[in-house]
């Protein structure tokens, strides 16, 4: 029996399976056609769309936790998955789902742990499970209303993606392997919400020393861009690392 | 009553003030003498040193369950603060407290939300409450063996601070008001630890724009060092949106 049976039939169980009070919300964020997307579902007798979450089991750290989650989500077993902070206001969790008996486990306070994840949207597929009715691709930019505290979440991880931008490479989990430099721009700039100077953006890449040339720019006539794969010794270094310019 | 009084008397109330199952735990830097420090305390009955700590009530937030443990630790009540981690590995806390009968508050499984805060060494004194016996600053390079997952803690909170130097100002917090460029610098280098390249730091530091000079430099045969301070509106804005050198 899985946890979505549990609450589908309204029990009270998942306090025997779950850590009560401990939420996890995922931002899931994908790349197509130019527009960054993000995850969201419907869950059932729930009018507002909300982001992916659950509850960490009692045999599970945070982290196992929000894998399984957004394995049942997306069907993805690797996920690029990433904390970023902690939601805990006073009042979050409790007002969606006033509905219900007080000693429901949706009652309770729940702090929920923020993690971001970065997709090839090509690869996954969004699915509905017995607590959902729609799970969809949605453009940042047109974002519904979000239900409980979700836009503050889904701002918050847009935010840590872009100062992590600085700092990390990123591209390998939203690129096809091969991409061209116009595509990693666009990337970025989707990402950041702005427009990039052409010149410096292709100066700061060749500078982080973690792009590899695919095809060859020596030919000339050749009106095919030049196509980009990332070195991924040089890239998980500085993942780990940060990026080449810094200390 | 406060915590440290229901914990002294081995009281079980602490389920009706405090939250179950989360706890924060702080890594509190300070520099001093060149060095930089880390807060440790011992508590009663506990053979290791460790990281001061504490639960949220039902009433706070996490952001303030972190102030009031650190303004009770070391009497400052303005500290920069800053979540970075989740700490939520099973059997992480259970171990060090299987003295006490299994109904007791401590012998939970607790989620630590780790926080890392950075102090005027010169402004703040440690102090025991009931439940410590011993508040001390430590060398980061010479810990004693800490209790629990707390080197792990301290460690992941060293890393975040270095990675954030790559984007985040610093130095406010740390230094006194007014400060020499080898003051600064130093400061970096213990973060670091390693030694960073002179013309390098100092071109880097200026390229900022977030300090302001002190001293008049244009004083030929001067040999005192150049001063200076924090421009504390660009600093701001430099912690708040990166630093300039990024996209």
């Amino acid at each position: 029996m899985t946890i979505a049976d549990l609450f589908e039939q309204g029990s009270n169980r998942a306090y025997e399976i779950c850590v009560p009070h401990i939420s996890i919300d995922c931002v899931v964020f994908g790349f197509h056609e130019s527009s960054l997307k993000v995850l969201l579902l419907k869950m059932k007798g729930v009018d507002k769309w909300g982001l992916p979450g659950g509850y960490m089991k009692k045999n599970e750290d945070i982290h196992e936790a929000a894998s399984r989650i957004l394995k049942a989500r997306t069907g993805a077993p690797q996920i690029f998955l990433e904390q970023f902070k902690v939601f805990s206001e006073i009042g979050r969790s409790e007002g969606d789902f006033s509905h219900l008996p007080k000693h429901f486990w949706q009652r309770q306070r729940f702090i929920s742990i923020g993690f971001y994840a970065l997709v090839n949207y090509e690869e996954i597929k969004p699915r509905v499970d017995k607590i959902s009715e729609q799970c969809e691709w949605c453009n940042v930019d047109e974002l519904p209303e979000l239900m409980m505290d979700h836009h503050t979440i889904f701002t918050s991880a847009l935010e840590t993606l872009r100062k992590n931008l600085n700092n990390s490479p990123i591209g390998f989990n939203l690129l096809p392997k091969e991409f061209t430099m116009p595509q990693l721009q666009r990337l970025y700039e989707v990402i950041l919400g702005k427009s990039l100077h052409r010149g410096n953006f292709q100066r700061k890449m060749h500078s982080y020393d973690i792009l590899v040339k695919q095809s060859d720019s020596n030919t000339s006539n050749s009106r095919s861009p030049i196509v980009y794969s990332f070195d991924m010794a040089k890239y998980n270094e500085a993942l780990r690392y940060g990026l080449q310019q810094n200390f």
